[in-house]
């Protein structure tokens, strides 16, 4: 019996709430990736949508909820995206801060969206600080990725598509960052799919929750060194814990080298651009082919938005 | 009053027999493009499919209606794909006819879903003479893209969905070659959104249809010098041409360089890897600003199958 935090019918209830432009994005095999890789592979396309990244289905729900008023939230660069995205429709003011270091490319987006961008010096952990100084100083709402509930539901929808699009799957692979997709996705896939494997992938270079998550206890990192920025934190928060401890079948590590692989084997083999974060499915099955030896794995692309140079360097053979 | 071959009602009846994976495919705006192109984009992407562009529409109606049996057709490559899938889950015997010179990366994955592979010198022309000569010889059915009503059909089914996710579309943007998609999305919009401006776009180096489209009468070229090889024939097809003198508001020719550009604008600014064919509308905007200068375009990513090498070559700066 789970006992998360999260709930299937308030999920389903959620999705209601959530612009169809988020929902229903492609499920597909990619037959030309099997040979690669010595297994089935479908892709759950996150990126097809106008923030490019799966955020928008959480960031639709906390902007329905406030309506107007202000928020603020820290971010990498795609929950600040898709937050400025979901409240600039719905008269929400949005304050974003992110680590001067994050891909330019993110930050430009935030600031075209309409988002006020404030840019803090050190890492994500840093700019999750400052977000959390702003909201008590301007009294507004804190939107903590992976904490709040509405960030797993909206991600969590990603999962009852799962279910309907792929009844044969046989393993999932999920970025693990914070956590918001790993347990709202691993929650629907235990509640309604509970044979489906779920397996959670983080960078060797960061890899504070998958440490966790083996130890059963939150263990934080000194520094982190990874060119995955979606999923780069240090301090992994309890409650999501708790909920992965619950929900993920197992957390592996990847080394940055198979991370830019899976992005170039994804460009040249399936046609898609995917940010480091999202190529790290394909890099934990490149590590561990035995493992996925004629079974049925799906990855889900969460995302796409990337700096072009580096995204050139990255593919480059 | 429209009186192409194609009929509205019947478009809607073979939706029902397409297979799920190829409908309801993403439509969005991409608002990264808007500033580098002076107008409001959205893209129909047609990609994020197992053959990773829109012919699935058109093969699943064929196939369906063939159930056993045995099948050739001339392809550029993609529709030698996407036959060779359908076929391939229906016991369909699929023979294809392609140029030598097609993109490697096509004739793979034919090969790969199981189609039986020709080649041919010489250019599609070429391939479909040989194609016409293998159904008369074997006495199988010949499937003729554009002039077989299936092709036009799926690939109007586009259309429909097009109506509906993009109510507020000015224009939409379709790449020009056979005339199957062109024809087909034309007549669902002037059938259903006589508002919208249907404006097709052909690369210069292979102009045939577009030169017969202005001057109302079948006009054919000795050779074709593009990399839009998805688009790339010299012999229009009577019946066809016949169809877009009623459903196309124009035909424009753009630059192999606008192509390059096009399919480079999209990898940076949309995350969305393009076959040249499929950058034509992006092209077509470039060349004429001022045309679409605050308007709402909508311009139909139909491929993405490229060789990587090439592509690289194509996108780098």
């Amino acid at each position: 019996m789970l006992t998360t935090r999260l709930d299937t019918g308030r999920i389903r209830a959620v999705r209601r709430v959530i612009d169809p432009v988020f929902l229903d994005s492609p499920l597909y095999r990619c037959d030309a990736l099997e040979p690669v890789l010595g297994c089935a592979v479908s892709v759950k396309l996150e990126t097809a949508n106008p923030v490019r990244c799966f955020k928008g289905r959480g960031t639709e729900v906390i902007a329905d909820e406030l309506g107007s008023g202000a928020v603020v939230c820290a971010s990498a660069g795609n929950l600040g995206q898709a937050l400025a995205w979901s409240g600039g429709r719905r008269g929400l003011d949005v304050t974003v801060v992110a680590a001067r270091s994050a891909p330019a490319a993110k930050l430009d987006r935030i600031r075209a969206l309409g988002g006020r961008l404030e840019l803090v010096d050190g890492d994500f952990e840093q700019a999750r600080e400052r977000a959390a100084d702003i909201a008590r100083h301007d009294g507004i709402r804190l939107v903590e990725d992976s904490l709040d509930l509405e960030t797993c539901e909206g991600a969590a929808t990603i999962g009852l598509e799962l279910v309907e699009q792929a009844p044969s799957a046989d393993a999932v692979l999920i970025a693990l960052g914070g956590g918001a997709m790993a347990t709202g996705v691993g929650h629907v896939l235990k509640s309604l799919a509970p044979g489906v494997e779920v397996i959670c992938v983080q960078p060797l270079g960061a890899p504070a929750m998958t440490l966790s998550w083996r130890q059963r206890r939150v263990v934080t990192t000194e520094s982190m060194n990874t060119i995955a920025d979606g999923v780069a934190g240090r301090f992994p928060i309890p409650e999501v814990l708790d909920d992965l401890l619950q929900v993920a079948d197992d957390a592996v590590l990847v080394r940055e080298e198979s991370i830019t692989t899976g992005m170039r084997l994804l460009l040249d083999h399936a046609g898609l651009v995917a940010e480091p974060s999202a190529a790290l499915g394909v890099a934990a099955v490149m590590e561990d082919r035995e493992r996925f030896a004629g079974r049925h794995v799906v990855t889900i692309i969460c995302g796409s938005n990337v700096d072009p140079e580096a995204y050139r360097r990255w593919t480059s053979r």
